[in-house]
């Protein structure tokens, strides 16, 4: 681990901000990983790197235009790493930095219970639609 | 523990979903639970019911607007209870139901994150910013 990781690492020891505070800037950096594509890119990525056909063959419903746009917000906030082989053809490659491996071990966590707990979200809608629509008969 | 919450828990021990999928019902329930509104509402009621006067103070930059809506559709997905106590002057209030509650475990590691490491973010925003400014310099 180089120094400045050794030092970024101590920083983040101790909490800084609050996400409550809508003027801080923790709170944007919740804006930015709390959207769905970083929720589905960040994790598609942990099986290491990628290059842009494979990440839109893996995340269903993504459109080359929103997967250009959040890869390049991701790399400006130093989650992402972009590798260009500079070969021909050109070879682009996608990873993880250091930075976005940590945050995708928390965003994991939250994919995984979307899929363990979706059939009791789904329950819970259907109950609430028959409650309310047996209260506009009443 | 209830009968249906133990039978809830056991289908919930194995994965049946796939976020990837754009036509599974999983991925839908991610993007309920992503959109940083649920990621600040369900860790503020971590810490026992509020009302919506609470949450409003609590959480800076939320409108009574997004902040009903947001509940609505938490409550919806049972993930918050609705607890009218139907008493003049009126005395509504919100809490986490269990399936909340675990969903606020995976979300707050999320909201420490962001607090943790937002200079991190901020720092990589700086350099390539100033990195994308020389480029266009040369």
């Amino acid at each position: 681990m180089s120094t400045s990781l050794r030092s970024e690492a101590a920083r983040a020891a101790t909490p800084v901000g609050n996400v409550f505070d809508a003027n801080c800037s923790a709170r944007h950096a919740l804006e930015l990983i709390s959207g769905k594509w970083a929720m589905l890119i960040l994790p598609a990525l942990r099986e290491g790197p990628m290059r842009n056909a494979g990440l839109l063959r893996k995340i269903g419903g993504i459109s080359q235009k929103v997967l250009t746009e959040t890869l390049r917000d991701l790399e400006r906030n130093g989650l992402v790493i972009r590798e260009d082989r500079r070969t021909m053809p050109l070879h682009v490659e996608y990873r993880l930095s250091a930075l976005g491996r940590s945050l995708s071990d928390a965003l994991v966590v939250l994919d995984r219970w979307a899929e363990q707990h979706f059939p009791a979200l789904d329950a819970a809608r259907e109950r609430y639609d028959a409650l309310i629509r047996r209260a506009r008969v009443e």
